[in-house]
């Protein structure tokens, strides 16, 4: 490509290609019978979030108080904030429960009961379980501490809070390397999540688990004791879903155009204006390369891209700068001056760190929150 | 430190660390009779810029076209984009050097034949040289291609570009993790400097040769054949800086403090509000252990941060969320609410993700360019 209004290292993004991976998550979802409350931090944008309502979702999912308040003021009314509540912003988190239906992760007694005195709006509750991702929430298997905080938060006395059942992330599924690995963190999630429904019992009445990662939305198909998903991820996925088996090459929306700026014919290495604050240093290790991205090309009706050869790949990034190192016959196609196209590995830091999209095809610019 | 107005993850800066910082640097240069030309692509800030001439900075270096733009506003009128010249920016490029004396690194006759093609207003070039860093630039021993390209530069028909002289990048000092390593490579950069330096002869005259790392320019006793230095880190320092020798950890001027959001007490970990947004993923390896970060406590009338126990670190990041794996005595000090102060790996990206800063002490916000 050689769109000569692009002089800075720019994030493109493929609406058709978007649009579909959002369909099929919508469709998926439907089909399962789960809510779909697609989490908006891969993207950040109120319009793409728009696009979302195409595919009727009504139900958004957050990762911090001020992207709620962000999608909040563009119409939406139902969000789960999916973090361990910041204790620190309940102003803001007052002021959100007031104007709409706000869902938080509560995963202590402590946090209820701080919630409970300064929450001046009830809010709706999520315990956050860790079905294995090690990260935060509480194990399925801590029965005696989840019984504790659910008989808090159903208490009639804790009137702030109302229990609406549990939420996870099952974010070791990205360790996963192929199909059958992510299919198997999701039947263990599964499990884990049955057994604690079974300790749990009828006591409480209805209760609803949503869980919310890209690799098992996108593989799996039990979703057995699950009522809804928030995959993020989804609406772009990227090198390294590629790599996890949760998507092909040509189901990635966003790639960046970087301008050439110096070329290293003894090594074969292009040196590119996009670096660790475009592209962020998340890396991907396959056969023995650790690599930050790969160079794309595109192609059919739809300009998908694809890799365009698997020796032609982000080496190494400085704070502005990237190297690509190139396969000889990749390298005698770039002049100082040209564009390069490079999928990222990880979209949802590349899509933050650029602020802003350009569409394929229109070079309409979307902008993000922030 | 536990102030209420901090409800997200903030970036403070202690000025008076900052401004000994940049006194220290600036006497160095004047004791060595170097042009100081400070990078401002660590703080990317007009005000923290404005302290800089507190020590005598007249001259500055960028790493984009943008950030000059952005420094030309703030009354700067010598600056050098010290990243190879970005031909897609020729438009920006001429405007600035219409107001302001602008350097630009020129590292192939291509570029310059673009350049003096392109440009309505004369520019002042570097050089770039590739001192070991293999990242950009041209290698000191290419004596032909660097002699054919100072031919072009300084032939009377290159009418747009007036030849300066050399700058060098010796990133490769921050691999060193040694006072003495840091030395060896400074020395290396020295000598090749000397060597082409010999080759060139005297038939060019007079010309300059700036170099810009903080590692060699921190430690550097020896300053043969150099005329200017740029380096950029040192106004803050971090992790990496201390390890490397560059500085001590009660030299380091930002840290961010983070609100703790949960604790699991049968791991002594603390998830905190503070993720790869907000640090980088740019993760230093000491004895093993791999992290992106220290915990710090501050003493002193300077208030100056020291690492809380070497057992407490930011062991793990996804988007928002940090880890923090804690000794048992400090996991002890910290309750869901409390703020975590945490020394960066990489000051420079954490400024840039992080976009403000916050006096210690006062309070007062500084706002960053973009």
């Amino acid at each position: 490509m050689n769109d000569s209004l692009i002089t800075q290292p720019t994030l493109l993004l493929n609406e058709s290609i978007c649009r579909a991976n959002m369909q099929r998550m919508a469709q998926k979802a439907h089909q399962h019978n789960l809510q779909f409350k697609p989490h908006m931090k891969t993207h950040q944008s109120a319009e793409i979030g728009e696009w979302l309502r195409d595919y009727g979702t009504e139900a958004i999912t957050v990762s911090s108080v001020s992207m709620a308040s962000y999608f909040a003021g563009h119409g939406w009314h139902d969000i789960t904030i999916a973090f361990p509540c910041n204790l620190r912003e309940t102003e803001s988190i007052n002021t959100l429960a007031g104007n709409i239906s706000l869902t938080l992760l509560v995963n202590g007694l402590s946090t209820g009961r701080t919630l409970q005195k300064r929450l001046a709006h009830p809010v709706e509750v999520y315990i956050e379980l860790d079905t294995g991702s090690g990260r935060t929430g509480l194990r399925p298997s801590e029965v005696t501490a989840i019984i504790s905080l659910v008989d808090y938060l159903t208490d009639e006395e804790t009137t702030m809070l109302q229990w609406k059942g549990f939420y996870s992330h099952p974010g070791h599924s990205y360790n996963a390397r192929s199909n059958k690995e992510v299919r198997s963190v999701h039947q263990s999630v599964l499990n884990k999540i049955s057994r604690l429904r079974n300790e749990l019992g009828s006591a409480y009445g209805a209760y609803e688990v949503c869980i919310g990662d890209t690799p098992c939305c996108s593989t799996g198909t039990d979703f057995s004791g699950i009522d809804a998903i928030s995959p993020g991820n989804f609406v772009f996925y990227d090198l390294m879903q590629a790599r996890i088996g949760s998507c092909t090459v040509s189901d990635i929306a966003t790639a960046v155009a970087c301008p050439v700026v110096d070329w290293y014919a003894d090594r074969n290495q292009l040196a590119i204006y996009g670096g660790a604050i475009h592209f962020s240093k998340e890396s991907l290790t396959e056969n023995g390369t650790t690599h930050f991205g790969q160079a794309a090309v595109t192609k059919g009706k739809e300009q998908a891209w694809s890799v365009s050869d698997p020796e032609t790949y982000l080496a190494r990034l400085s704070q502005e700068h990237g190297i690509v190192q190139c396969s000889p016959q990749t390298f005698e196609q770039f002049s100082i001056g040209d564009l390069i196209t490079i999928l990222p590995v990880h979209s949802c830091l590349t899509a933050h760190l650029l602020g802003r999209f350009q569409l394929v095809g229109s070079g309409v610019r979307i902008e993000q929150f922030g």
